[in-house]
Parts: structure tokens; C-alpha cells; sequence
């Protein structure tokens, strides 16, 4: 059975209505709706509408502020530490980065550490944002601990993902946005729905055995750092986990590791916070701090178009550049919808009945 | 049999008298010899005193200048570009790093891309250089095109390795540093000098296909990115590898994916070069442009004291920090010499009789 298939449009009005029922100011709803859908867009459909009933819940719990205060509470010329008041991050993440090009703007980079946060969405909406200027865009933020570090039985650290977007002329920008686990919770989603196994490397037992079972993390295991094994550099998806979560949290101020408030609103935050809310963390490099733009982006096309041109292994098609999967999702998805899964349309249906807006 | 063992003292000598053999003056003699056998001290052999004879011969063969005039080509205040005008590696890359640090004094942070240098030894020595200024510190460089993106068969990419280092109070630094493949290509020099098996993961055949010979790439084969296949990631080691070498090399105008020249000298570089030499790329961030260090580096010890007292998995001592191991073989060398493997013993003696230093 083919999943439901809805428009942008409907997505859009729906989750506008929603925000602002919870309280969202009319620019803040549709910023936030706007970072939102480009997630299902995309075809990063675990960080889309389907989270919408959970930012919800975390407003219910009183754990996500719908009026947030955003500020910068101390800057140079090419950072700053910006507060998010609670806010969604979905909200929080955009102003931090616009900040960030504009002390690129001025400095030639702009750095921003975020505190007092919540979930952003997908890190590549923030990190893309910088294109338009002529600017390289970094973002990165921790998460809910669910990644045991390599030799490790504990959750310490989230999925913590990093989206780099660089211009290219001619060619489409390179936009990479991953997870620096094995696979991605969103992965795991998938396969729980589907009541499929993993493969062997995504997720340990309790006990950090290996497990196909896509359920561990529900019930004491833990999601495994890129590289899968020891053997296979799973200490360098731990690094890459690590670094995310200290330049996300412990520059800016927000709680780090398995201090970080877990997105669920049934389970309560740590009662001993080291920091404030989540943390994330953005960049933007002006091309021409460093040469000629035009010239930049001339050989960003040479090197994307060398890529994709590449010999493949047989039964390979092309040699991808990062964010053409996305890419491509994205003007499907805008001329066709977006198909939802059957469960995810039952609990937006839930939602609209509380919130008495339609679905 | 165990390797012969050699100190410090004695290596640092004749590192010292080859390079001003090759007409290094004293200073950067000086510090050419600390960047690479830091690599010796810290275990990372393959980056060390074995590669001594491989500057050699790229210095005969005219591809290493012994007297460049490394000099600033572009700037902004938190920018900028230099160009090593073809030293090496190990004498251009700090210069640069200095460089980074000194415009973090000023902005906050400082970011510099390098362009027309040559493999610069260790990533982790230069970010390490931040430490000592309450900076976080970062380096990565593009390297000779060794590894297969994801579905090719082409090796277009260097194992193109990450370092950041972060600073603690009580605690030592956090430091990681590591290639962007799933094994660096030192683990197998190792395996083939001990005629062993690597790992399915590592390698593959010049057609694609899984491997354990560890000589792959001499025939045609390539280093994988980190994450083994697509199904554990490998895509994502992918990204990480095509970020380092645009930031690396597109950024400050070096050669780029298959256009970076080869270290051995016995290769000729590709004749329609797309940059100059081989590129790099640095960032110091100083910490109390985010937060009081005092306040930052006493979350780092918390952060670093919480993941050292993770439980582990049955039989595994310890979770580590980034920089554990190579912070503990560091004081054992300094301690109890360094040991070397016959085959760069016999190297070395070579290079010495051909150089008129004795070994």
C-alpha cells in the first residue's frame, strides 16, 4: 500500500496553524514551518512534520518557549554566543546563522556557539542558508544521548550531525548533512515501522553486543558511532560525535553529552543541567576572504563535475556529490507532495483534534 | 625479534643534518625535524623520521624547495591564504598555523588556507600549537589521491585527515586526529611489511570489490572511506574527505582531488595541474571569544572525566579520551627511545651514506 500523499501547501498551513496555536508569533511560525517541511522536502522525512506533535508535547511540558527572547550575550568581531530563551530551535537556529553571515560579512567569518535551545530540524537548512551570500555555511548541534563512544555501554552522546554547504557556479552547491553515527535515528525509524532488522554495525545491545534489532535503543542499547567497529574507525565517529558536541554545547554554554534534554517529553531532563538547554554551532567563510568568488566557484565546478563524471563500480550508475539525493527529492516532492507514513498522518490527525485545527 | 630501538636525541640529529644537507636553513631545519618525529614520538609511524627519505627524493627531484619564501598572498582580519612557495609541508604548515593564531589574537579566530606546500606531517602537531593559547586549534590538508569515493572504482581523494584540538584544565586536551578512511594508509604499510591480512573495509580491487590485500592500491585498488560501504556509512567518510580537500585545496588555490601531486617521487604530478602543490587548511578559534577559558576548560575537564568513567563493555579497560594513546606513547618514547622497523633502519642508513650523515 502506497503511502498518503499530501502537498507542500497542506503541510504548511497545517503546521502555521499549529505554531500558532502554541503561541508562535506569525514570523516565528512560518520561519519555523518553513525549516520544518524542508526537512520532508528533502526527503529527510524523520526530521520533518512527523516531529511536530513532539515539539508539541515539549511546549506542553513547558520545556520549549513559543515567545523566546533570542540574544546575543557576548560577541567579538567574529563570534558570538547567542541565548535561545527556550525557543524552538527550528527558530533559534536561523537567527544564530544570520548572525554568523554577518559577522562574516564583516570579519571574512562569523562563528556562532547557541545555548537554551531545542532540536533544529535538519542542519543542512542552516548550513545552506550561507549560499546565497557567497559563503561556505557550517552547522552542527548535539542531541538527545542515544550513541555509545567506542568501547562504551553508555549513552553519552547524540547523533550530533554536521552539514557543510560550499557554492559551486554552473554546477548545483555540495551540500553534506550526516550524522555522525553509522546510520542516522531517522534510519531506525524506518525499519521499526517496517518491522525490519538492521544490519550488523548500527546499534549495540545493552551489554554493546552487536544487534539487528532496530528497537535497542529503547530498551538500553545504543546507537554506534560511523565506522561501526573498532576495527572499522569507530573511534573516529566518536571523535567526530565528541567534536560536534563540545563545539555545539561546551563553547556556547548548553548542556553537553548526557546532560542534553532528551526531545522526548516523557522522559524528564537530567534534574543536574551543566548548561542550558541543547547547544548548536554555525559558521559562515566568505569565499572571497580567501579568492576571487567567481574564481571559486569555477573550480567547484571542475571538481563537482570530475566527481560525477568517475568511473563507477559495475552496477553503480553515477558517483554521487554530496546533496544530489536531497536535491533531486526536493523538486519531486515539490511537483508530486509529500507521501507521509500511515502513522505519521494518524498522530498529525491526534494533534489537529487537540489543537482543534484541521488535518 | 624486536625492533632496535633509537632515542630522541640521536634521530633529531640526523633528521636535523639531512635537511640542512638539502640546504634547509637552521631554523627550519630545526623545525622540520620537531613536526615529523612528533609523529614518531606520538606512534604514528608511517608520518615520522620513515618519511625522511621520500622528502629527500621529492627535494632531488626539484618537487620540495629547501629555501621557500612562505609568504602571506591574501587577508582579512580573520583570513588568510599563504603560499609555501613548495617548502615543506612540515615547515610551511606551522608557519601557517602561527598565522591562524595570531588573527585569532585579534578576531577572535583566525582561519588560513595554504596553497604550494607538500605533506605536512602530522595534522594533530599543528592543531596542537593552538593549545598553549587557551585556543581550540584545527588542521586538515588534501593528500595524494588514494581512496575511491563511494561507488567508484577511481581513487580521486587523500586519505585527507581531520585534526582538532581543544583544551581541558586539570585534564589533558582533547586532541583527535585522524584520517577520513577507514584506516589510514600507515596501518597498511604496517600489514604489508608484516605480510598480513587487512580487514574486509579497508581496501578494494581495482574493479571495486571487497579485499584484504593491503598492496590494493599499488595495483590499481583504492583506500575506502571511512564506514567500509554504503550500508555503514561510507558515503559519509566521503563527504568528510571531499570537505577537507575543497577547504584544503579549492579555498586557497592548491591541487585538488586527482590533481594533487603524488609523494612519491618515482610518480610524475599530472601534467595539467589544476592549483599549486598540495594545500592545507587551519583554524584557531580562541576560547573567551565564546566564554571565560577558565569557565570552558573546567566544563572540558567535566566532559572529559564523565567520558573517562563510562562503563565499558566486558573486557575493554577504559573509554578513551581523543589524544589517550598517543599522549601515553608520547611519554614512553621520550622515556625509552623510539623503535624503528628494520626496513626504515636499512632505509635511513642508505639515505645516510648517499647524504655523507653518518646513522
Amino acid at each position: 500500500m502506497e503511502d498518503p500523499i499530501y502537498s507542500y501547501d497542506t503541510l504548511k498551513h497545517f503546521s502555521l496553524a499549529i505554531l500558532k496555536k502554541i503561541g508562535c508569533p506569525d514570523d516565528q511560525a512560518a520561519l519555523a514551518t518553513e525549516v520544518l517541511l524542508k526537512a520532508d522536502l528533502r526527503g529527510i522525512d524523520s526530521h520533518g512534520i512527523a516531529r511536530l506533535s513532539g515539539y508539541v508535547r515539549l511546549w506542553e511540558k513547558k520545556r520549549v518557549n513559543s515567545t523566546p527572547a533570542i540574544k546575543t550575550v557576548y560577541e567579538t568581531i567574529s563570534t558570538a554566543v547567542v541565548d535561545g530563551d527556550g525557543g524552538l530551535g527550528l527558530v533559534v537556529a536561523p537567527k544564530a546563522m544570520e548572525i554568523a553571515i554577518e559577522k562574516a560579512r564583516k570579519a571574512g567569518t562569523g562563528w556562532v556557539a547557541v545555548r537554551n535551545s531545542n532540536h533544529f530540524g535538519i542542519a543542512g537548512y542552516h548550513a545552506m542558508m550561507a549560499l546565497q551570500h557567497n559563503m561556505i555555511g557550517i552547522a552542527m548541534t548535539n542531541a538527545s544521548p542515544l550513541v555509545a563512544p567506542t568501547f562504551s555501554i553508555e549513552r553519552l552522546l547524540g547523533t550530533n550531525p554536521i552539514a557543510v554547504a560550499i557554492p559551486a557556479d554552473k554546477q548545483p552547491p555540495f551540500v553534506a548533512d550526516f550524522a555522525t553515527t553509522t546510520a542516522a535515528n531517522g534510519k531506525l525509524e524506518i525499519l521499526q515501522r517496517k518491522n525490519q532488522q538492521a544490519p550488523v554495525g548500527w546499534v549495540q545491545t545493552k551489554t554493546g553486543q552487536p544487534s539487528t534489532d532496530p528497537n535497542e535503543a529503547k530498551s538500553g542499547g545504543a546507537l554506534i558511532p560511523l565506522g561501526s567497529d573498532r576495527e572499522h574507525g569507530s573511534h573516529k565517529g566518536y571523535c567526530l560525535g565528541a567534536w560536534v558536541d563540545i563545539f555545539s554545547a561546551v563553547l556556547g554554554g548548553a548542556n553537553y553529552g548526557p546532560w542534553v534534554p532528551p526531545f522526548v517529553a516523557f522522559l524528564e531532563p537530567p534534574s543536574d543541567p551543566v548548561g542550558q538547554g541543547i547547544g548548536h554551532f554555525f559558521g559562515a567563510m566568505r569565499i572571497d576572504a580567501f579568492r576571487p568568488a567567481e574564481e571559486f566557484k569555477m573550480h567547484m565546478d571542475n571538481w563537482i563535475s570530475r566527481f560525477r563524471r568517475a568511473k563507477t563500480v559495475d552496477g553503480q550508475e553515477q558517483v554521487l556529490i554530496p546533496g544530489d539525493p536531497e536535491r533531486e527529492m526536493n523538486a519531486h516532492r515539490i511537483r508530486n507532495g509529500i507521501p507521509l507514513n500511515p502513522k505519521v498522518v494518524e498522530d498529525l490527525k491526534e494533534l489537529g483534534t487537540k489543537m482543534k485545527v484541521d488535518f
